[in-house]
């Protein structure tokens, strides 16, 4: 099988220009597809601090690094977050539906923090509640000083088959390519409605004493979509923020105080992992940095929500952790074997529709595969096919200045469907209660082209193979 | 091959006799030997709060629940804790050497917590320096009110031949049986000169709230061996006290208030993983119950740690975590494979001589196995036989409240050299940087009985086999 796309490369708004071998050759290897879309690997480099898209809003105490998330299980509240950098300020939120205009008011609280020799600026967290579904809000922060305002969409009511769209973005960083990365998104056709986010926001820590600015300046330059549209956080390696040499031994400092999560809605005692649910999607929340075996907190938590999943109101069960399980990269390879060892069993228990991972800077799509029969003596040991299992989507590939895994091991695994090193993105388009259609769109194609995709069959309501991969004889 | 011991029941000093069948025998099975030691397993219950091994000292404000371990990287330091319950009082330490009789002073901290309906006494922790090694010391608490004296003895200066003598006590508890293994370790003619302990102290945790006041019982209980000897403390599972149905979130709180070590002298951020020298050893403990995945704390301090270890200084490289990886009962099975698969190829690596879990509320001693070659896709998932690894041994028998495991996996695993549902402790005694003598002894022999010993030959001076497994053919 061999399929060949041709695509002229983009030039983006900030004029950095990828050098593009344009051939994509799909070859069938021992187990499923690795891509061999060539291309000449530049060296990723962050976007310094005067670039356009970190520019500092006018106006004294002007809000920046505007960002939204969900503020409850259902999505009916929502955590609006930004700095200011003057003065406290006010956290007033001002904020009216589109139809009514009249002007509701929520009022939140203001946090800073010290990372050695930085102190941050004076960051705001006010959670809006009570908002009708599937409504569009204005929203103005600032008051007092510089106001700024934005908007977004409530979700539909939860319910089994309400179409939602979700993208998919992980290890971001502020490089040019994940700039592309976050352009190629918001001028996707499909128009994801919220962003999983897998985890790895910043990579602020990749410089000298993890220079905190870096989590101002991403900050600023995510505003442009997550203003407008929730994010779901994921704890991811960059954010452990762990430097006892500078005396900084409190893993994931700068990350809670920047970007807080509804975790105590789902009764979770840590913002590492929770859930949510959103339209017709259930999303579980966990962190491959917080401790997760048995009698854990994490693990009770986990062990208590799986149960909880309500099929029939929320139809697919979609899994964010930072560290993939099945990955045939040599980046980060076993990796996440310690956690799957430990869960893996629930996932299929409870049919787990889909699990997306970041960690590993390239994409890859797995099989339905299970791998849960093994007790030390009896070496069964080797994945196998499970329609009970989820597929793993590792979307780790955003773009950030570490660069790309292109390293891959050899033959391709059975359990691995799909891999290709290339910055991207993907969506989770739901349709109904059983189907949803789910692409991947590599930074280098044009918006509408998904350099892999499949109809996802919903584990619950239509659990028939979904594969893509062709049946060998 | 067979062996037949008989030996009378004790009768123990509370008065407790446990209806024994008498006959030992050791039948080889399809790995290692199953003791089918035969005993009526009667229900294990803890001791009420008027027995004479929890009574409360006699004084205004007596210290009580007086216990030292480590205070250093070396055992020139000591932290002796005690509560007080009427009044915060003094938290100095009187001390001196039995020849100088120079009285020295040391001054500590105070700390109090409250845990639902609970409210601690005042919990003392002074850390007394600069101690000669290899030396008795008399030390004197609660000046100014009710005085107590107590004496322990320095450890020789750390060295390649220096000869000690551990004792090794899990899952200890406040139960009769509890109280019989503690009996049974200090009237080892042995002489346990440290207690290292792996974890679960009180089980507080098993009654309602939680209540602490169990958590002051066990202190009074096992003062009469800690007083005078350093315990090295690992963190069990029911050291978390995780009730968030209670309001109490914060994992470890009691075990943290109540038991501090010296976890900053090694480079540890958090007191649940750190290292200690002693005499001839290096001491590692590691947490089944924080995070280990790569790029967490703990395994950021491990992968530094090991590399430290000197053998020329410390030939005998130990490590105690709670949750065995190695385990052949049904109890407990497969817990301690997400922090195997993680850590094992370090303890390869670097040449561990034995580890010591708790957790199974059994014994049971591994063969030196290790199982490290998997990669998912190589099926290579068998523990084989390799004389770099560690022996793994679970000292899960202490006696606590939970009664005895007896259900076991069959057949026998390869992995696995010996086991026993029985109640005990055991001794690691050094003799030089070559040989070690290990013996455990169950609860229901004499003082001199070793229902399991053997000699253990270093791994970095003298690695020859020292399996006691005939050779199959």
């Amino acid at each position: 099988m061999m399929r060949v796309f041709e695509k002229m490369g983009r030039t983006l708004h900030l004029g950095f220009l990828l050098a593009l071998s344009l051939v994509l050759i799909l070859n069938v290897a021992h187990g499923g597809k690795t891509s061999t879309f060539v291309r000449k690997v530049e060296k990723t480099v962050d976007m310094p601090f005067d670039s356009d898209v970190f520019a500092v809003p006018p106006g004294y105490n002007a809000p920046q690094q505007v960002h939204i998330t969900q503020g409850d299980l259902e999505g009916k509240a929502l955590i609006v977050s930004w700095v200011t950098v003057d003065e406290p300020g006010s956290s007033e939120v001002h904020y009216w539906s589109e139809h009514s205009k009249e002007k509701k008011k929520a009022d939140g609280k203001v946090v800073t923090y010290r990372f050695f020799n930085y102190t941050s600026g004076f960051i705001h967290h006010t959670t809006i509640r009570q908002l009708k579904h599937n409504t569009k809000y204005h929203y103005e922060i600032g008051i007092g000083n510089t106001t700024r305002q934005f908007w977004f969409i409530t979700p539909p009511e939860v319910g089994p088959d309400v179409p939602y769209t979700f993208g998919l973005i992980g290890d971001l960083g502020q490089s040019y390519d994940s700039n592309k990365t976050l352009t190629h998104y918001e001028t996707n056709p499909k128009n994801g409605q919220t962003v999983l986010f897998v985890g790895d926001l910043s990579y602020a820590d990749n410089y000298p004493n993890h220079d905190n600015n870096r989590w101002d300046s991403w900050g600023r330059f995510v505003e442009r979509s997550v203003a407008y549209q929730p994010w779901i956080w994921t704890a991811g390696n960059h954010e452990l923020d762990f430097a006892p040499e500078i005396g900084e031994t409190k893993p994931f400092k700068p990350y809670t105080r920047r970007y807080p999560v509804p975790y105590k809605a789902s009764g979770s005692t840590q913002p590492f992992w929770y859930s949510i649910k959103r339209a017709s999607a259930y999303i579980i929340v966990l962190s491959s940095y917080s401790a997760y075996g048995k009698y854990t907190p994490q693990y009770k938590w986990l062990e208590q929500e799986l149960p909880k999943v309500n099929r029939t109101e929320t139809p697919w069960l979609i899994v964010l952790v930072h560290s993939p399980w099945y990955n045939s990269y040599n980046y980060h390879f076993l990796e996440g074997e310690t956690m799957r060892v430990m869960f893996e069993p629930w996932f299929v228990k409870y049919k787990v529709d889909v699990v997306f991972a970041g960690h590993v800077h390239a994409y890859e799509r797995s099989e339905r595969v299970s791998n849960i029969a093994y007790n030390v003596v009896n070496g069964i040991c080797t994945p196998v096919k499970d329609q009970s299992a989820p597929v793993y989507i590792t979307i780790g590939d955003g773009g950030n200045l570490e660069g790309l895994a292109t390293n891959m091991t050899y033959p391709q695994p059975e359990y691995s469907a799909f891999r290709e090193a290339s910055f991207g993105h993907a969506t989770f388009d739901i349709k109904n209660r059983t189907h949803a259609h789910y692409g991947w769109h590599r930074n280098q194609d044009g918006d509408a082209v998904q350099a892999d995709s499949l109809w996802f069959f919903n584990r619950f309501w239509h659990p028939v193979d979904d594969s893509t991969t062709p049946v060998s004889h």
